[in-house]
């Protein structure tokens, strides 16, 4: 080795010059084969409904199942731990397979676990109602609530495929349906007119008129997702109604509006400012609080004090550098980030609600 | 929107046509400037010794300081929600950046924390031991233990810079300085023959030579990393020492031998077998104990029980569907990872330990 000089800089560079592909595959679930070891991440109600159509349907070298508790208060680091550890008790490895068996909660844990086990393995997605079939199961967000808010805690991991069979939708009630049609009416405002269009003229409690919807959601999604992975312009469109939405969630305490309820409401409140700013006309404004209503959603809300209402919009990590952005419609099948809207102008609505 | 059969197939491509690129600067440390908040996360030892200098050369839009515990024992999720709740309380938001600032622990910690808050934020790595200057500050492996051993939880995530700066070294013991030169010995018997003949003619207690030795290393392995980030295969070879190592740790406590030390005797343990297999000569096996001994690294240590200790390889994560992987010397500057060792030949082995 020749002597040199002792301060120098080393420039590392990964190649990362290939694509990450996966299919999401709108059908009756297929056979599905593992030459290793599998844990499905589900929840006893999805267990207890159909753990025995993904078993019928599922070869591996071994299957594990880990059932965590439901809903979103148990979206926390203590669960990912309890998972992690399960994992460890039954010594999967590098090349074991995560499948996460239920609605967005489940899906999101099981995410984040297998994008920490390890250093990362491989997972799928299967998810069993409508708002994770549109939503949540396509594009590899993951994470975990904590006290300072939702989603805070998380990684980028993509999964391996995603299988959504429209059957499992059939043990969901209608609110729980209208819930989800709230996300598929939110993917047609932003970016799609004539598949509004077509949302208003047919019935989406129609089972084969709900699988078009969930094909035509999903390939919009997956189209964003491709264009900005990790939301650092056009994905932040797709949370048009979740500024509004995550405000009304947090005062009304988790649990009392579903998810696609308090984006219901979200975009009747976006499309409020939309019409302030001169983008959206009055007649736009009422075809898609009309379609919110056709599905029984909620498109009224009572703010009790709009100071504490804005105030709560500061909570959400989207919030950058206290910057609020607001997902506004410009007209149907388009919208506009706006991070530049006075406080009076919010305020102006706020009271109206 | 036209009709079309339910069933279908989404195909998603991110397209990650891009480097990630970054910068390991050896030399005394730059003006840092950043426009975002920063934060520091170091422990009380290195801050007590240099946080004024890091602090002297750093500006920010805010700056706040995370200290954490110690050592090895530490390591492990309690500690990273302790830093992600500082990190909230902070208010940090997606554009802020964390220096981990400390040995191997701290930077692992910091790479960790990064990686999940907010689904990834960017990091710096300013590594103030000779172990993590030539070693974990390089590569984006980060994580932490848990019962189930070290470095089980975590992700892959490079820093966005490292900055080595050999003065921070001056107030290492002697032990720790030799520790770090173990893992320098490691590089030049794997990868660089005619560095390693110049660390035979060359003394490391010299300051100026250890920095060109911290140069080649860290070069060494930033291409080695660029070549196999995720070790899926050659990187693997940065394991040399550490199959055999990780046991001696295990056996004798953490914190018993420092990790160099323990990689020291796991490299006379992996040339034993090089030898039995034909591959390293006596001559290379004493030129490499002679370059341990001479920075007064153990080559020695006692197996009360080597069914024990055969057991205890199976209980790290390389250890993928229960095959062993030891790295082997072919000759100085060349290593070959062999996965079909038979479990006599490594006994007999150990029986000479």
């Amino acid at each position: 080795m020749k002597s040199k000089s002792a301060n120098m800089t080393v420039s590392i560079t990964l190649k990362q010059l290939k694509n990450i592909e996966y299919n999401i595959i709108i059908d009756n679930l297929p056979k599905l084969k593992f030459n290793s070891k599998v844990a499905i991440i589900t929840n006893p109600k999805v267990a207890g409904l159909h753990l025995k159509t993904l078993l019928a349907n599922l070869e591996a070298k071994e299957i594990y199942i880990i059932t965590v508790n439901d809903g979103e208060s148990y979206k926390n680091m203590q669960t990912i731990e309890s998972i992690l550890d399960k994992c460890f008790d039954h010594k999967l490895d590098r090349k074991s397979v995560l499948i996460g068996f239920g609605g967005g909660v489940i899906g999101d844990m099981t995410g984040f676990t297998a994008s920490i086990y390890q250093r990362g393995i491989e997972f799928i997605q299967i998810p069993t109602t409508l708002l994770s079939q549109v939503d949540a199961s396509v594009g590899g967000k993951t994470g975990v609530n904590n006290r300072f808010g939702k989603n805070l805690i998380g990684a980028f991991h993509q999964p391996s495929a995603v299988y959504i069979d429209p059957l499992f939708l059939s043990t969901l009630d209608q609110r729980e349906i209208s819930a989800g049609i709230a996300e598929i009416i939110k993917m047609a405002v932003t970016f799609d007119k004539d598949f509004f269009i077509w949302l208003e003229n047919n019935d989406l409690y129609i089972l084969d008129n709900l699988k078009i919807a969930i094909s035509k959601s999903v390939a919009l999604k997956a189209k964003v997702v491709a264009q900005d992975e990790k939301e650092k312009g056009i994905r932040a469109a797709l949370n048009y109604g979740h500024t509004f939405g995550h405000v009304i969630e947090k005062q009304s305490g988790y649990g009392h509006y579903l998810h696609g309820e308090a984006v219901a409401i979200g975009m009747i409140m976006a499309n409020a400012l939309a019409l302030d700013l001169g983008y959206l006309n009055i007649d736009e404004c009422l075809r898609i609080s009309n379609l919110l209503e056709k599905y029984k959603l909620p498109i009224k809300y009572n703010i009790k004090n709009k100071e504490i209402f804005y105030d709560t919009f500061f909570l959400d990590k989207k919030s950058e550098n206290n910057t609020l952005v607001f997902i506004v419609p410009k007209s149907i099948g388009g919208v506009e980030l706006k991070n530049d809207i006075n406080k009076n102008i919010i305020m102006n609505i706020l009271e109206r609600f």
